[in-house]
């Protein structure tokens, strides 16, 4: 009974959040990881080019570096004839200095010999071993890229907290750095516990069914950056529940456990948990639906988020209520596309006092986005299967109207934009 | 001299596809992957499901299975008293069949009784161990999920080439597969030759600088579901290049190879590649800027592409000659998002007969979006840093004016939306 009283201390969302941050706070980790696999990691420190790029006067394209002055006049029926005194190839740094009257025959990307200004290109003229007739001018700084023209010696390249894309990791390779500090990825233990789930794959007996919630939140987990640790299918008893989360605890920095959290028979697992050390549970049932039996708890520094076990449920109790943290310990942001607006198709009715998630599926009609609100709702096993995201209906509200505008947030790979 | 003559037969990008579709078609593959693992691959056959989801008519919540015209008149205040027959935890099977004036008390998730058509939520029920009184009535069906509700045996869970997201491998969990035929990633090669190059976190010499390519072109390859291999840096000798383009035919799929195949002295790519076997290169040169002396090839049935040595140059060479084969031998689309319109910032020229690439920044003004050529152009090494994708100007336009509205082609992760 003193269980049951606890869970009548229903908290809001805030609330909830609030208390566990009394025992723990998100705290990022840094790591080096190769430039070249740094996609979609985040920065941790800002990145200076210690060069410039590129690092000395260039060749823009095969031809022969001049000084300008010396093609002055030259055209197509009035070629300037100058001494050829050598070749400069790609990768090779110059041995001469070029005087007037002379040139040097050079390659794409090659380094400018001092003395020269500019580069005449093959096209506009023609050598034999002594020297080249110029059949065109060239003014000062032509067909050549400047030192430091394209990224200078000093120059920021990354900011700091900067998820990198491909053309990050390029510009990296660009300047030279093949490692970088990245905020390290939390590992987050996932357990779904349920004596009646079954692994896919295997043959289902009957009154069983397939583990989703495994699945499901290692992918959600993945969306905030962070790296999912499989623990599997645990048994609704207390020993077991025990163990598994003692191990979440040790190898990862969070632990989710979907299921068995509601005040049913088999309610074990706030209990298994308590009696792995202080504080424990700290926060049971949140005035929200799906979640109201969602409980969090810290142990051993680490929180502990237990999930509903239906899986919609679980999705959008998890983005309620743990993305951020995860978000805040990789450094990813929120992607900008995971909220779009549209206009609610049918009503719906909520109870005052809590905070309604409907996941809804979204249609386009007349030009215009729609949310359908699928109201399977929990009792649907996945409903994953029509669901683009979900609706939150705030506490005060209790009735939404058609037509209204909704904010629907998008589960990460929704075919709708 | 006959080397340079076959470079004169410049030839469009399309007719450049047609020479090559005589020796070459892409022939995607299939391949099984666990479908936890499934996200971001592609369905090669459609996915059934074999079961019903859920499997048998289930509770939706915690409480007192019934048959719910027993109920009918059950009130607050007029509590109606069946006999108590038992216990039904989730994940067991019933063994009694339910008679009327008759409950079972059953957990959420848990199969429903033979005879019960209708589950009592524990709020509304007060159980001793005999009896149990029901404070509200339910109609037939309330508080159950029932079988197949969310998915039906035989119903279609993925479409064929489908890129997975992470609510259909859930979909996949829900229905117990663990693994899935998907098309396999086409694996591509990656050499980048010039004796310029240098690895990145190696110590720059004088003359060189650091190979982008590798990265810039592993990362482009991957956004088109395709697999890098990085044969590395080789350098422009004959043989060199002779014995890295044999390897890649092997390893690979596909090769790509940058830098060294203009007509300057280090130009010996196409004549190392052709002394591998026919038909050897069957394009050299497309009507392009940059990517005039573009090439491929095709030795033992792969195909070979020679791309600029300059990055940005390289990439949006590989997106309009490259990307396309990759997508049809991986399935993944094109992403949407891949292509956005923009005004053109400032006039930009171009050689009638020709089709130009421009590199474009976009920027955000008076609630429009610009694109602003990067007119560094190729002579840039890497403009990476600066640009957001680029744009085309066909082969019989020679101006495009200011305020025109453009096609801008994103280099994928461009942070612009």
């Amino acid at each position: 009974m003193e269980h049951m009283s606890s869970l009548e201390r229903v908290v809001t969302l805030e609330e909830a959040k609030a208390a566990l941050d009394k025992f723990w706070r998100p705290k990022p980790n840094n790591v080096f990881v190769s430039a070249s696999q740094a996609v979609g990691w985040v920065s941790a420190v800002e990145v200076k080019s210690k060069i410039d790029v590129p690092p000395f006067d260039r060749a823009t394209y095969d031809g022969f570096a001049v000084r300008a002055a010396d093609t002055f006049g030259a055209a197509e029926n009035s070629p300037v004839e100058l001494k050829l005194v050598g070749r400069i190839l790609a990768g090779t740094w110059p041995k001469m200095h070029l005087r007037s009257g002379s040139s040097v025959e050079i390659t794409t990307g090659a380094p400018l010999p001092p003395g020269a200004d500019a580069v005449v290109m093959s096209e506009y003229a023609v050598a034999d071993g002594e020297s080249v007739k110029i059949y065109r001018a060239v003014s000062p700084g032509e067909n050549i890229t400047k030192k430091g023209s394209d990224i200078k010696k000093g120059q920021t390249v990354i900011g700091r907290l900067k998820q990198l894309n491909y053309l990050d990791v390029a510009v990296l390779a660009a300047v030279g750095v093949n490692k970088i500090m990245v905020r390290n990825r939390p590992k987050v233990a996932i357990i779904s516990t349920g004596s009646e789930l079954m692994e896919p794959g295997t043959k289902l007996r009957p009154g069983k069914i397939y583990d989703v919630n495994t699945t499901s939140l290692s992918e959600a987990v993945k969306t905030c950056g962070a790296e999912p640790v499989v623990l599997g299918i645990i048994s609704d008893r207390f020993s077991a529940i025990r163990a598994a989360v003692n191990r979440g605890v040790k190898v990862a920095d969070v632990v989710l456990i979907s299921g068995g959290s509601s005040v049913g028979v088999g309610d074990i697992t706030p209990r298994a948990i308590g009696s792995l050390g202080r504080p424990g549970v700290v926060v049971h049932g949140i005035a929200m639906k799906p979640g109201k039996p969602t409980f969090i708890a810290v142990v051993k520094n680490k929180p502990i988020f237990g999930l509903p076990g239906y899986p919609v449920s679980a999705l959008m109790v998890f983005d309620q209520l743990v993305a951020d943290y995860l978000h805040e310990l990789s450094g990813v942001p929120r992607g900008r596309k995971s909220v779009v607006q549209a206009k609610l198709a049918t009503k719906v009715l909520s109870a005052r006092g809590r905070r309604e998630l409907i996941p809804v599926k979204l249609v386009g009609r007349d030009g215009q986005k729609f949310a359908e609100p699928i109201l399977k709702g929990s009792g649907a096993i996945t409903s994953l299967s029509t669901a683009d995201g979900y609706i939150e209906v705030p506490l005060e509200r209790e009735i939404v109207d058609e037509g209204e505008t909704v904010e629907v947030k998008l589960f990460w790979g929704s075919e709708f934009v």
